[in-house]
């Protein structure tokens, strides 16, 4: 199967982490977020452990918790050794609620407001990446006002395309986050090293996300290297942390390489060690922030089947589910590629050609187009593989659909991480 | 302006139902969702007024809520006179609370479960639009054990394409949602007809959206009603009912056309009731199922601006505000355009060029590409108008940000129907 996680039991039932998907739906009701704790604590020290050999010193993987913010990953995230990357209060809320430690906590965002510049500062975070002037400004003041000193990374746009796609291609120049290295960063720096109430540690780039090779990872840290240099050259400035941001790609379908994390942060890290010795600068702490990478193949969604539509010759199949758009926008947002099964019947031969419907009320909710599975039947169960990452935290309730619960499969059996929505919740909000 | 309940006061501020937005955004905070009560009472009353006159008997319109679902906006549409569509037990859970009457409701959807068809069936709503053969089966099984007869209509794709965009594009053949019209659809009658548990009502299909013109209501219509002489001559079935769902097109730009929807309706119906009496049918009552032309233009988004991003000569610029693809996914999902103004300051030269970015951390996140602002400075605020429909239904708490309120306009005054998520509500699921 696609990941190791993955697999068919003697029932012909697909498992997940060693457990009977169908099972799990029957017990749980669809649709259903599943996590392999296990495959959760595996890639956050993947990335912890080759952070601390490759760069050693105080290098560390930041989880970016955008990928799937909830109590209990928080937790797992903080005992792995892993700090994390928040962009909003909320994240830092939640954080704060399941103990993780704040000094590890780095607040990301190209517009932080006041209100979540207070909570930073006041909850004692350890670092605010800032984004621009604005930012800059009212950290400044916010901070200086609370009589404290704010550590910060300043978040520079080197101008890599890595050649991902674009809606998550954010090392070009032209976006909406940071402040454009060249003709800006080093103003920038200035701006920040007179600014009061912040203290100037390092830098931040963003290159992109599904990088499948150091390369890009290469590229940013030459560009941002050569900066650093720069910075010290020009304004006697000594960068203590590197943030070069993102984490490395995940394999949603088989056409997606396998890559080994840990070989590709080795030759990240030997690389920077010798372009420092090179440019004469002390090895900063050098950071990452893999979000991504850490949740997507520990997550699975189970769905259950409810219409089979054929059209005739030339035309579309559809099977449509419980879920949908609702809880997995990808696709209806980038046309992101899942891979699909028949959780019922998993070793039957894929031979109906579909494309899998959510149950929301439009043509482009779907889950994935054009893919085999075995000619299902209502009621019977259906996985989309790899949906750890970017589905819970962008689930709406687009049609009232309440948000599906997601259940941790841990040693000792599984566990509800976040309970099921209910209709109650929905109207919550409604005077 | 745009729409008659936008304007400008002598603050230079911008104005909505009358009300100063930007004294609005201080008193209720931003993001804000604002809602004109008495233009959502209008568009009520135009589609009320239009079906009854033009059409008479028990022709009316269906308020669409997948549009905008809310307690508040049930009890409106009942008061209007209003049927609502309903496609989920969440909404259907939503306007049974607020009071909606039951038999005025409709339930759609691609796959609803054995528990929406209990829910809906125990609930005594009006009628189910049977979307495929599994739910025929299920609902006629479903209502039998309850001792019951539902009232249904089928859902046909008359194969129709309006020329709007893909996503929302549902009269054509290749989707998932109804029964192909030519080919099955007469044995999805008769199948109807045989199923205990069941009193079919007569037809529903959807066209689309965005639909500025009633020509192909009238092309709709034509298959619809030939379909329904070919089932009354070969299966003696008298079509009560014929749902031609969808509304009009609403004006979201300057480029959109303005239209009298009533002159729309009263041509509809005119031709309508001309080939019913050629084909020897009695008048249906004929329903639509408007839920963007009711609520968009009734809506406005207003926003802070937190950071405004120059990059240089070539480049965009970029103005970043507080909420984003959470509260409004659209150009997300369809790069949908809306417009966008300074509401700070409205009258003043709209002369920077720039993209309105959101919040949220990654570059598709925008709220709009390439308009012309007044150079904004952080904490002006911006206004996004007709964002009434497709905004809150869509909502995600995505980076954990709160989902706005939503204020309505009234005559005494604004007044909260939804408030502003918390922090403690985000995490209210996490175990």
């Amino acid at each position: 199967m696609l990941h190791s996680n993955i697999s068919v039991n003697a029932a012909g039932h697909l498992t997940f982490a060693g457990f009977d998907t169908v099972a799990l739906a029957e017990e749980f009701g669809t649709p259903l977020y599943l996590l392999d704790e296990n495959r959760l604590r595996e890639n956050c020290r993947t990335y912890a452990s080759s952070m601390r050999e490759y760069y050693g010193g105080c290098s560390m993987a930041l989880f970016a918790s955008k990928a799937l913010s909830f109590k209990g990953i928080y937790r797992i995230a903080a005992e792995e050794g892993l700090g994390a990357d928040v962009v909003s209060s909320g994240e830092l809320y939640t954080a704060l609620k399941a103990g993780f430690p704040a000094e590890r906590i780095y607040f990301h965002g190209n517009n932080k407001t006041d209100e979540d510049i207070r909570y930073g500062v006041e909850s004692g975070i350890g670092c605010f990446i800032v984004d621009g002037y604005e930012e800059l400004e009212a950290l400044g003041r916010i901070a200086s006002g609370l009589g404290k000193t704010q550590d910060i990374l300043l978040r520079l746009t080197p101008g890599i395309d890595p050649h991902t796609f674009e809606a998550v291609n954010t090392g070009r120049l032209d976006c909406q986050f940071g402040v454009p290295l060249v003709g800006q960063g080093m103003n920038f720096v200035k701006t920040a090293l007179s600014t009061p109430g912040v203290r100037l540690r390092g830098f931040h780039c963003h290159i992109g996300s599904q990088i499948f090779d150091w390369i890009p990872f290469r590229d940013a840290s030459d560009i941002m290297l050569d900066f650093m240099a720069e910075a010290k050259k020009t304004l006697g400035f000594e960068t203590e942390v590197l943030n070069l941001g993102g984490g490395f790609g995940i394999r949603y379908t088989e056409a997606d390489p396998v890559i080994d994390i840990g070989a590709q942060i080795a030759k990240t890290a030997e690389h920077v060690k010798a372009r420092c010795a090179e440019l004469g600068l002390a090895l900063p702490a050098v950071l990452m922030e893999p979000g991504r990478s850490i949740v997507a193949d520990a997550g699975m969604t189970i769905y259950t089947v409810g219409s089979i539509k054929t059209i005739g010759e030339g035309y579309t199949n559809f099977v449509s589910v419980d879920g949908g758009m609702s809880d997995n926008p990808r696709y209806a947002l980038y046309q992101a590629p899942y891979t699909v099964a028949l959780a019922s019947r998993a070793n039957d031969p894929a031979d109906f050609p579909c494309t899998v419907a959510g149950r929301c009320c439009e043509s482009g909710a779907l889950i994935q187009e054009n893919v085999c599975l075995p000619r299902p039947v209502r009621g019977e169960k259906l996985a989309v593989f790899c949906t750890g990452a970017y589905n819970y935290s962008m689930a709406s309730n687009y049609n009232r659909l309440p948000r599906p619960p997601i259940v941790m499969l841990t040693a000792d059996g599984p566990k509800v991480a976040v309970r099921r929505e209910t209709f109650e919740d929905l109207t919550a909000c409604d005077i």
